[in-house]
This record gives C-alpha cells, structure tokens and sequence, in this order.
C-alpha cells in the first residue's frame, strides 16, 4: 500500500527553518510571460555563450565488448551532438546549451531529473508517494547539505563505528558530534544501537549516517534483516536515516575459490540484476524518514560531481533553498552531457551498463581476494570477501605477532603501525583501519559498550581492487602478504 | 615595490579554525610513487568513464564579426577536441578526460588555474606576492564558503545599503546580521562607513561584502578615490573586503547622447582595454586583506558554474579545506572544456572576448538610455547611465505623485508599488529598489545614519539591458515609461 509521508519537520535546523524565500521570486512568475517584457533579472543573452555545439562520444548500448572497451566501430560508438539552440536539438528529450548554460534550474534539468526519478522507481519501489529527487554536485557536497539542514552546532549524529573519515570531518567543522554505534563484520549492530538510544541521556540525535552497501571503510554489506530493525529503531526513536549509496551499484556475485563455477554465477537480465540488489532503506520507508545520497561518481566519474538526494518532497523543498544561496545547481555541461547519454542509453541501457559494472568489478574483487588466499598468513588473519563497493578489509589478531607483548606492549596499535610501515618498504599501501574510527562523545555520559576482550586485538586493514590495473593489483597483494609474514615471522 | 601579505588568521570563522587534515592525506604523499602498488583510495578506473571524447566548437579568435556571431566558416570556428587520454590530446595544456573527471584536484586543475593567474596579474597586478587563485562553483558558492571561513553565528558584516538579496539571505540563515552602508548614487560613502566603525558599540565587523563595479541593483561603479578611502578604513579597523566581482568586463564607455560621438569611444588595443579598467580592490591591496570572487557567469555562461577566489595562500588554504569536505571541486566537463577554450584562445584572445563583450554591453546600455531619455517623464525622475554591469536604477520623486499626500499618506513605498504595478499593466516588469533594501542590526545599538528628508522621498527600480534583445528592450522601456507617466498624470 502506497502511504504519504510523515511531517519530520520537527527535526529540521535552525539554519533550515529560518531561509526565506526571496522576495525577487514573486517577480520571476512574470518570466516568459509573453505579454510583460522582462527586465528583472540578470540573465546574460545566450548568444554571448560561447559554445554552440558540444559532442560526447560513449560507448553504445549493449556494451557488447564490455563497458571498459574503447569504441571503434560505428555500432560500438555513440556520438551525442547538444547544439546550442532548441530547433537543432537531435533528441527532444536533450538539453539545449542555451538552458543548460543559463542561470536557474536549481532542482536539476528537468529532462535528467525525470530520467532519475524513473530510475529511482524502477531499483527502490518505494512505498510512499509524495517523494522526488533534487541535483547535488556529489555526495560529498549532499551530506554538508544534510548536517546543515538538520543540525544545529552542540547537536549529536549517529555514525558506523568504523566510518568515511571525511564524512566526519564535515560534521566536526560544524560543532556537531558524532556518537559511533558499535559494528560487527556485517554492519552495524541494531540492538546495540536500540540499547544506546533507549538509555540516551539529553538530547536525541537527530540522525543516523550510514553507507550500507559496500561500507567504507570495513566493505560489509548491511542484510535486510538488520535494515528492517534499524528502521525500526528510528521509528520508534524518531531520528532520519541518512544512506550514503555510492556504492550500491558495485555489488557483486558472491566469492567462490573454485574459478570454474564463477562464470555460471553471472546475472544476465534486467530482472535477475534488479531482484539480485540488496534492499534499500529506502524501499523499507513507509514515513519518509530515510534520505539517500545517490551518486553518479562510482558509476559514471566522479568528475561529473552530479549527485541526487531522494528524500519527501517537503524536506526537499529544504535542500532547493539552501541550494539557490550556495551551489545554485550541478554544472550545465554536465547536465548536458550526461543527459544526453542516459537519454539516448535508455533506462535499460543504463541496467546494461551497470550489470557490465557488476561483472568487472566481481573479476577485480575475485583477482584480489585469491590473492590475499594465496599470498597472506592465513593463520593469523580474518576476512570476509566483499560482495559490494570498492573495498576490502584484512584484519589481523595482533596478539599472535612475536613481540605483541614485548617490544609493543600488548597495544594493538602498534602491530597496526608495524604492519603499515612494513607493508610501504615491501612496496604495498593499505590503509590503517584505525583511520577510520570515529571517536565518540563523553558529555552527557552515554552507555558505552564493553569492548570484548578477544576482539580488542584485532586490527584490520583496508585495500581497494577499484583503483590499480589487475596485474598491479595482484602485485601489491602479493608484497603485503609477504610483509605481514615477514613481520609475523612466518 | 612588492610586499607579502599580513596574518589575519585571527579573523577566522571558529568551524574553519576546527578544520583537521584527513589522516589519509598522508597516505596520498604515495600515490603515484612507482616503487608502492596504491591500493589506498576508492578512485574507479578511467576505463570505465563512458566519455572517450569531449569535441567543443567555439567561435574563433578574433571574433571579427561579434562575439554574438555564430561561426560559419573554417576560420571562425574553433574545433576543441578533448580526449579521455593523455597520449591523443592535441593540446599540451589541455586537460585530458580520465584526468578530469577523476577525484582530486580541489584547488582547480592546474592548467586552468595557471591561466586564470596570469590573467588576474595581467589585469590587476596584486602589490603583494604570496596571493592565488581557488576554484569555486561560482561567486553564490563562494560567497557562502566566504561566510563559514571568517563568520561565526551572531556575528555582524557590512554590506552596502542596496545589495544583493540573495547575498544578504546566505548571511541571514547562517545567523549573520547584516549593517547597511549609507550608499549615494556613486556607491557606498566611506567617511560614513568610518563614522560609523569610529563609533562602533560591541563586536566589530569582520567583513565588508561590496560588489564595487556594475553593483547590484544599483547599477553604480565605485570610484578609485572611495576604494582607496574604504580600503584605509579596513586596515584603521581591521576588516577584510570582499570584492564579489561577476561584472567587472562588463565595464562600458561613457554614455553619450550624440550618436554621432559614440564609435569614436570605444577601444581597441588591449593596452587601451586594460587601461580604461576601474582600478579594483585587488590592486590596492598591500596586505591581503581583499577577497575577490571572480566569476564565468557573466562573460562565458552562468551554467559553468565556475568562478575562483583570489587571495593570499594562507586563507586560501582554508577554502581548499572547506572545499574538500563540501564542493571537493568543479565539474571536470567545465573545467576540461573552458579550459580547451582558454588555451586556444590565449591571454590575448581572451582579452579580445572581453572586449567584444564591453561593444555589445555599451550598444545595448546606451539603447537602454536613449529609451529612458525617450520615454520617461524627465521631470520626476533621476538616473546616472551605467558604466558597468547589467543594470541600471531610474528613481521616481515620490512626492511629486500627485497621490502622494493623500491616497499615499507621503509613503514613497506606496508609490513604489504603484508605479511597479502600473509597469507590469502596461507590459514592462522592473524590480523595486526597496526589494533590495539591507536591514539593519538594532542590538547592540550602533550609529544610525539621519535619513537627508529630501532623498527620503526618492524610490527607485532596477531593470537590466542585458536580458532581452534590443526591441524587446526598447517596447519594455517605451511600457514602463508610459505606464509611470500616466500614473504621475502626465
């Protein structure tokens, strides 16, 4: 059943509550208007731009030697001509330079936008209808937006214990606090999330950060189970779940270490990779208290800095105006160009491009996992292999290192450090897990949880298959393996 | 002779204080570094951007029929042909895709940056050495980065009594009161603006927000001898100015009503083009007490979203660290794409755009006035034709309505608002000029500026000549000023 959303308005900032709309918006009802002659604005004459036609050339739909090929035939290649006037336009759904380039459209064009929102219904099928999109210039520019629509300074967030360290340093910047909610290797924990709200002592966060799929930095993906209780928590505790996707799309075939059954494990159709996706919090969201931060940075490039934010319309309304006084809208080339491709894809070429994703990147995650079977101290490390994202993490029982309790005083950290420092003279970088904790705060006293005894000695360590070429992939992997056994002297 | 820059950190905003370096920067002294496989950050491979090419087609140097010309032959068109690699370019300076549209690069790429430089020098040669340049998404992004950099909650700055309402409400939801500046027809008056700091009661202002050539709404162009007056009255009491420049090409000759006299004015050599340049605030800056917010809106095309600060390196770094946790940077279509331009064009060529665009800025201003002079009723009204930007301000004797004293109750407001309803009746919409009226602090109390009972009774409207074509611009002012003739009986 199709509900409408609940009014969380409540949880907005002062900053948020307190923007007026300008008065130079009754005026630009007047804009257009054939009878009145127009001389409110500064808009500068499109003729005076000078570009008059931009060309993309992408690859063409099915993709059929792989989304990593170089076009070279007529069929492989597509050519995206966005001229500057409208009558020249190839495409009626493309967008115009003289529009793209010109000043308004804070919410996004509306040729891409439509195209998103479709896309959004077509993998999130969400349950309430009065939802849409608004452009952002990346996620990292929506998650400054969200903290600043809805936290004022001295206000706490909740946040995955081991987190995107940048994402923190946004909120600090702000004076807002992050508390960290204990984790295990599958996410975080929603009883012991449940347990910390219910003995909150002052004020409740406002908000839970959190990047389910393909985690940064631990590469975990969140199950539907603990998504149905977290959403539950919020419910009951009345905070908004703010989920940073990026990742989302890079989700993978399970691991297997027998090669021959790989290939038969592949989706090929639409239906098959859509019902393979994990469930989104956004498809849990009967109130419209989850907002998503979707990104086209993993999927496209992250130069485009093209993002949307998902979320109720009223709240969106929220993120426009807080829009139209600082970043205005994403770049007009890249609305153009992006647009023009997704448009000419189709809603189901854009499903085979990322299905293409979806293979290489379960390759590159396969390449680096059989690496670490092979190269590694199997009998002092623990890994699960990713099923989602870029990331990969090895951790490693610091107590079994030969000088844990002499030369490194029983402090974990320190093996952590060794092993880094090890691994960078054997030609390897992965980075710390310990850069990435968030650290939480003392006042108010909150319920801290008891760390276990045997899982304080465990570090771990964070790699990408994202970045490197296979061939350096698996290079690097083996000069880790043979640092931390090294250092392990095994 | 050449000096370098005074601290003013002290200045600075608590959340740009609060910025940490990520601890994974460290990290990134070793990407790139042959000897270590990086597996470091989550950076997707360039192959898999959908972009192989990027093909832009621009006018060419010299723009000898008009910068407003569409190029129709060979030698008027420029064909810019951006690659996803580096080995195709066709360009050195160019900006190959898989660099563009990767992560990184916050501060502007290189290229661009390097120009833009040497194009701040060539025009404004900066009397003091450690200063650069930042890459913005424009000046209403950069405004707002400018607010959280030196401006905590609670905290006043000064803007001119007319300003930017848009500017004024990024201040009002961050918490900022703003004070008015008493303002004349030539722009703020700085032996009042030092009256008022001599006498200021509480914290004083950190900053100066002005837009000195071509202001919004005003329309008026700062002379030298106020910038240098207003630049001494920073450093007596130690504030920062914040020059937000987007018209600053868009400077004009003189208006002369004898068309006869007009093609001899207009300039020709760059020499001549530079010369005849306001004097900016950048130039009398000895201490690195100005910040300019430069921007493409006006003189290439709003939807870039590209702009850039200029600044001493020290405060600038502050900017590439708010950047890195909210806007990380422009799009990488923009940046490879201007930047394609630019080198092509060169400082020189680009010096010839800008004088193409000062022809049609002064052909269409001076239609703009003769349609004035034309239509209005002369005896009611006062105006000072433009020498920059894209606006000018006619202002109506309120008291001379013959409804003033009594359907008006001597409310020059209410006059406004009939006069602005009568345009939009008779088919012409100018904005009010109250609708851009700065409001004041009260608490604590600080000088209050006796209102001259004379200028009291002068309101006025703000239309543009840039946004319409040339009928449209003289059938709309041919409307307003009969409208306002026949509201004054006339």
């Amino acid at each position: 059943m199709v509900t409408a959303s609940k009014d969380i308005t409540h949880l907005l900032s002062e900053e948020a509550r307190s923007r007026r709309p300008s008065p130079l918006k009754t005026a630009f009802k007047y804009f257009g208007n054939p009878d009145i002659v127009f001389l409110g604005g500064g808009l500068p004459l499109s003729d005076y731009f000078p570009w008059n036609k931009v060309t993309a050339h992408s690859p063409a739909v099915p993709f059929s030697k792989g989304i990593g090929a170089v076009p070279v035939t007529e069929e492989d290649a597509l050519v995206i001509d966005l001229h500057k006037k409208k009558e020249f336009l190839e495409n009626a759904d493309d967008i115009e330079l003289s529009r793209a380039l010109q000043y308004g459209y804070t919410e996004g064009q509306h040729e891409l936008m439509k195209f998103l929102k479709e896309h959004t219904e077509l993998i999130h099928k969400l349950p309430y209808e009065d939802w849409g999109c608004v452009a952002t210039i990346g996620n990292t520019q929506a998650w400054d937006a969200v903290l600043r629509t809805f936290c004022d300074k001295g206000d706490t967030i909740l946040v995955e214990e081991f987190t995107f360290s940048s994402a923190l340093e946004t909120a600090n910047a702000l004076g807002i606090t992050q508390f960290p909610v204990p984790m295990d290797e599958s996410g975080i924990l929603p009883d012991k999330l449940e347990h910390l709200l219910d003995n909150w002592v002052g004020k409740k966060p406002k908000l839970l950060y959190i990047i389910p799929t393909g985690q940064n930095p631990t590469g975990s993906c969140l199950s539907v189970e603990r998504r149905k209780a977290i959403y539950k928590v919020a419910q009951k505790h009345d905070f908004v779940i703010i989920e940073d996707e990026p990742y989302y799309f890079l989700q993978m075939e399970t691991y297997t270490q027998d090669v021959a059954a790989r290939e038969g494990k592949h989706v090929h159709s639409h239906e098959e990779f859509i019902n393979a996706l994990v469930t989104s919090f956004l498809h849990l969201d009967t109130e419209g208290r989850v907002i998503r931060l979707d990104s086209f940075s993993k999927v496209l490039a992250p130069g485009t800095r093209f993002g949307w934010i998902v979320a109720q319309n009223n709240i969106l309304e929220r993120f426009v105006r807080l829009h139209e006084v600082t970043i205005q809208c994403p770049s007009g080339f890249t609305q153009s160009i992006i647009n023009g491709t997704l448009q000419r894809w189709g809603q189901s070429g854009y499903l085979d491009w990322l299905i293409g994703l979806r293979a290489e990147y379960t390759h590159k995650r396969d390449v680096a996992i059989d690496a670490v079977y092979k190269n590694f101290p199997l009998d002092v490390i623990k890994f699960t292999p990713p099923v989602a994202g870029m990331f990969f993490t090895i951790s490693f029982d610091a107590s079994k290192h030969p000088d844990f309790e002499t030369k490194y005083g029983k402090d974990p950290l320190k093996v952590e450090e060794a092993l880094y420092e090890s691994g960078l003279q054997g030609g390897c970088l992965m980075i710390p897990g310990s850069w990435f904790k968030a650290v939480g705060q003392t006042e108010p006293p909150q319920p801290v949880e008891e760390t276990d005894p045997e899982s304080a000695n465990w570090i771990f360590f964070r790699g990408t298959y994202a970045a490197v070429p296979l061939d350096k992939l698996q290079k690097g992997l083996e000069n880790f393996g043979a640092s931390a056994k090294k250092e392990y002297g095994l």
